[in-house]
Order: structure tokens, then sequence, then C-alpha cells
């Protein structure tokens, strides 16, 4: 249980949000996803208005929140962290579905809709596909 | 850009399958996933019936494709990794939502949908929610 799985950033998201901005804002907002040139021809085949499933390091967290109450509202009884969203997980990974707006030089995705801070790192970058994405009764 | 991101397994996948196997038969199967009993906690509030987003590391993965041919046609145009699903990735990371039906002891979840071998580490799991897991128009 112990052995580390250790990856190294394909990229680094880049906007003007340095501190904690909030999520409405951050989707709202075109933002960059600079990948190292390395990996362009990974991106072979990505078209403007595609949906991304993004996934990415929380890089200001450094705390595991256990249990905690959704919305900081003490009044929402208590959640374990596997049962929500917050940041504050043992493995802080974020994973949100973005849209594509277009790809520059083979490697800097313009991006919506993504809910990260400036100078994120990008871990996997995958096509949205109902079968793995979406549960099946829908 | 070559700053390592580690993370250490919350638990392992426990089913019969060791070797490759179709996605369709990995799907249809109950599986576990069995976390270390020091994260119980973090399950309270997963019901069954809950959708989860499970994050993995494809751990029989030890090779990038940077571009392939999906379904290992040659008749189907080359695309980048980015633009597919397959494990062969510059960091395997797996995503797929499945479904739970049950929490053993507080540590062990019984799920179905999961596509991944027995060993599995899984890093993170997370409830399925439709604003961070579903493309916005649909």
């Amino acid at each position: 249980m112990n052995t580390k799985i250790c990856y190294t950033p394909i990229g680094f998201v880049e906007n003007d949000f340095n501190e904690w901005t909030p999520v409405e804002t951050l989707r709202a907002t075109s933002m960059r996803i600079v990948l190292d040139p390395k990996w362009a021809p990974g991106t072979l085949g990505l078209a403007p208005g595609d949906w991304i499933l993004v996934l990415f390091h929380f890089h200001h967290i450094a705390e595991v929140k256990l249990q905690l109450h959704p919305q900081d509202d003490p009044n929402v009884p208590l959640r374990g962290v596997f049962a929500t969203r917050t940041q504050y997980r043992p493995n802080p990974i974020g994973a949100t579905v973005a849209r594509l707006e277009r790809v520059e030089n083979e490697h800097i995705l313009h991006v919506r809709e993504l809910d990260a801070l400036n100078g994120t790192p990008v871990l996997d970058i995958k096509p949205f596909v109902a079968s793995f994405d979406r549960p099946k009764e829908e």
C-alpha cells in the first residue's frame, strides 16, 4: 500500500488566476493548457468543440480533510472525502470535463469550463467518451 | 516540467482478472475496491447506487504510444494519445465512472462498470457530479 506512483506533468495551465477564485469565474474564462512540446504529436485529432477530460494536480493543497461539511456549511451533515469533490484529498487530483476551443501549434490547448488556477500541473487529457465517463443508465 | 508528482494508492482493485480482459467483461463483473482501512472515514455518505468516478493507475503499462490507430485498425486514421482512451499514455491514469453496489466495513467498495484488472492501484474516488463530469450543453 506504500508504493508511490510518480508522474511527470504533461503541461501546465496558464491563466490570470493565481489565488483562490470562484469555480464559476474559472469556468467562464478561456485559458490555456501549455503542453511540453515533445507531446505535440499526441494532440492529433483533437478538434475545436471537443469535450476533454482534464486530470490535474491541486498544487496548492497540502492537507487532507477526511470528513467535511459540504460547502463549508456546518448545517450540512458531514461527508467523507470520497463522497465530495473537495480539493483536500489523499491524492489531490482534479478531474474536470472542459471544452476545447482550439489547439495552437499542436501543443497549446485553449479551453473553457476548466476550474484550475494558473500554474496547475496537468497530468492527462482524454477525449470525453460516454462509455467511460457517463453513468450507464442515463 | 520535470518535477515529479507522487501519489500513494488509496487502495487496490480485487477481482479474478489478472491478464488482459475485454472491457465488456470487466464492466459486467462485480469487483471490489479495497481501501486502506485508514481511509474508512472518507467513505461516509457513499450509498448503494451512487455513480463514482474512479481514478486508477494502469499498472501493467510501461510504454507510451504517442500516436496510434484506434481499435488497432490500420484503416482508422492515426490519432494522438490525448485524443484516444488508450492505456499507453505519458501518465497511465485510467478514469471510469462506475456504479457502487455497496460499501462493506466502510472500506471495501463493491462496484460494477469498472474496467480495471486485479491488483490495479486506485488513486482517487469522487462522486459523479454533472457540473464537473458532463459536457455543459447536454
